[in-house]
């Protein structure tokens, strides 16, 4: 089962180095990995996507609760959250395939930020399924090139939680 | 100067720990970083902002290329690039706000993923100047939470560079 994680670390250097670390030493594998700044100069936060059951993810919030630069660490798949990834694909396309791509990424709110005689370049954002199946859509036309944020997570608010528990 | 590094590596166990391990053993601060699947299943791509001139980037190139899981660095801010960032941001809202920052959020082609009583969450997709000016319009009303995922680019086809610099 995929998890995803959301640290909040201080913004020391050399600390995504000691979390990576960790996840490498103790053999959990990472699918996903971002790490950026937030509102607060001295914090950043990380999200991770991980595989494992839930006694593996007992273990890697224990070690990372362990870090002295963590400053706080959420399992996101135990609460009600919304997740986004940006991937952004550079497909082969002549002048006759441009509508035809066009319309596909205008389905799936797509958009296109660059274009060449031989290739568009489009970027898309959703959850893991949206991203999953536009670039299947993609495959046929001849994927050049393939970039993706890996996913975030931000969760939903309490009010919102509680909502959904009452009915 | 910031300088974007878009790095291809084997997909092994361990090489996120190696290739943070380099940049804080070496000094070098990482500003963001992503890491994420590519079109090969052998492959993962990530995608490194520092900050450094060109004698430190020089460095970084070549010993992100003694790596061995690594398999090709390039140095996009050399080349014509595409970038983007993905972020989502909470902000308090009670009915009366909404209106409002939904509008800001139109003109920034921005998109609400989730509303409640007390907040709204927006996502929103650009540049670096882009989002930070979103950022700074959705100050004012308070900012409760900000993930980002970091910037990944995708450099512009060679057809455009030509024409650039035929132009």
């Amino acid at each position: 089962m995929k998890h995803t994680i959301s640290v909040l670390v201080e913004n020391h250097f050399g600390v995504l180095a000691r979390v990576s670390g960790m996840f490498s030493a103790r053999g959990y594998n990472i699918d996903s990995l971002c790490v950026g700044e937030t509102e607060d100069p001295t914090a950043s936060r990380m999200t991770v996507v991980v595989r494992g059951d839930d006694r593996v993810l007992e273990q890697i919030v224990k070690q990372l609760n362990k870090l002295v630069e963590v400053i706080e660490v959420r399992d996101l798949t135990r609460e009600s959250y919304v997740e986004r990834e940006l991937v952004m694909v550079k497909i082969a396309a002549d002048s006759s395939r441009r509508s035809e791509i066009t319309d596909i990424a205008n389905i799936f709110r797509a958009k296109v930020v660059d274009i060449s005689a031989g290739a568009m370049t489009v970027e898309v954002t959703g959850s893991e399924g949206k991203v999953k199946a536009f670039i299947d859509m993609m495959r046929p036309f001849g994927i050049r090139e393939l970039v993706r944020t890996g996913r975030i997570a931000i969760a939903r608010s309490v009010k919102d939680k509680e909502n959904q528990e009452e009915t």
